[in-house]
């Protein structure tokens, strides 16, 4: 597949997240400052690799038009938007700048960075439980794989390993990246698939591919927090020497990070070999793997 | 009805859910942390009026057994739960005693606090999409519940207007609370109808019902928060002053408030004239607007 047919598809997919988005909380009630807060974080930019992997996901397991799972695209995308919010106050990350541009609580204050969090969950449940085109049974899968994967066995329990347990090994850092990343890129593409109503093979390989990917994807990512250029990272370079974090470039070095990035990336490719056929996910999988913010 | 049978009902729902919520997250991953703060909040007592409704309307509505809602009734607690976590974090309301405990963040750190509420979340929706007994759809529909009751135009919502917008008239304070506290109560009598698969009458019932029964408990709490008991009330007399917040007492009054408690009561009573066969609705309205703690 040419590189070309990949960025199409990427651009497509992106565009079409980033408009769905835009039409969220953009009424104006008495607790606007609350949707602005929300909205300022939902539209922040970003690569939208979650929502962009459950569209193809989705579209792979056979779901007719591929928009239909927008909402449980943006729902993911919700809460993902609210755990970096929520990672950056100051009793968790204290950091000022996302992406480049001040944190949430620098701009709207810490009580209603807090709460502006705390409206996103229900917001994604109820896009993935009112999803028009899709009965009551998908919409349900759909809500039970997003609980799932950023419940108190998810993405939160990868949170606390990471924020309060000072994890040192090579085992124990990759257990906080499996919960904390993997978890939450793993139920993007499971959320493609169950929109779809697909379940068995292609599920325990969008599994496997996310699992894969999300730790090539953190390997790269403390790679470019030693290496990277702050401009183009989006964030300051050594900000997690700074905080004392032991990371992948600690442990495996910077040529063991390269090795690790292109096994897990080949890994990856490999889970999804018989279902991937237009390659979509093997360039995602090798774009990833190369980049540089 | 005697009041016998009243509290004979009462203390038989809230023993089941005590007991349900006992089961949760009991066992001993890497972050049993996480599973301690959640539970401590979650278990720290109360009066469990919220998932009593659920259950009382679960039997009217018709369900053959009122237990098969207790997935729901306590997904709606563990909600309510995760908002008391955040209400008193230093950010927000910053309480140190919550029922006359310490407040989750003094015992575990405001960062294990935010995370034990941002995981109470997820959980909740985990327990009602996989509520043993109940078909897709329903689940689906209770999710939609929560979902609506708990976010930016319901909980959330009223929580940024009494921490952020300093409401002053009746008008204004009526509105937060009808957001804060009646959302809550009425997503829990609305969640007991539809796990039965009701709608309808007793739907639109429930929802006038825990509207007014929210303000009169509202209005009952600004009555004892100037002159009730500490010990028995369970948090200091005279917080809301001290916060600066205008309530119900500034506006109406001692004796304008124990009116409006009565025909609140008396509404919330009449909208379930025709439904509340064995009066137990009419016996906890009764129950709220008398307490004293």
């Amino acid at each position: 597949m040419s590189e070309q047919v990949f960025q199409t598809r990427y651009e497509t997919y992106r565009t079409a997240v980033e408009s769905y988005l835009e039409t969220l909380f953009a009424g104006s009630p008495d607790w606007r400052d609350l949707y602005e807060s929300m909205r300022y974080s939902l539209l922040a930019g970003g690569k939208r690799i979650r929502p962009v992997l459950t569209l193809e996901f989705a579209r792979l397991a056979g779901l007719a038009d591929w928009k239909t799972a927008l909402p449980m695209a943006c729902a993911l995308e919700l809460v993902h938007t609210y755990s970096l919010i929520h990672d950056d106050l100051p009793c968790m990350d204290n950091d000022d700048l996302r992406r480049g541009k001040p944190t949430n609580h620098k701009v709207y204050g810490e009580t209603l960075a807090v709460l502006a969090g705390d409206a996103l969950q229900p917001e994604a449940y109820r896009l993935i439980l009112t999803a028009p085109g899709l009965d009551e049974s998908r919409r349900a899968a759909c809500g039970r794989i997003l609980a799932e994967v950023s419940g108190a066995d998810g993405m939160v329990a990868g949170q606390v390993l990471d924020t309060l347990h000072a994890p040192k090994t090579e085992a124990e850092v990759t257990e906080v990246h499996r919960l904390k990343t993997g978890a939450m890129i793993a139920g993007a593409c499971r959320l493609g698939v169950a929109a779809a109503g697909g379940s068995g093979g292609l599920m325990a390989a969008a599994e496997t591919y996310a699992q894969e990917l999300g730790l090539a994807f953190q390997i790269r990512d403390d790679m470019l927090d030693v290496c990277g250029d702050a401009a183009e990272f989006g964030k300051p370079i050594g900000s997690d020497k700074e905080e004392g974090k032991v990371t992948f470039m600690d442990l495996l070095g910077l040529e063991g990070c390269g090795r690790a990035v292109r096994a897990h990336t080949e890994a990856a490719k490999a889970a999804v070999a018989d279902w991937d056929t237009d390659g979509i996910l093997a360039a995602l999988a090798d774009s990833l793997a190369e980049r540089n913010k």
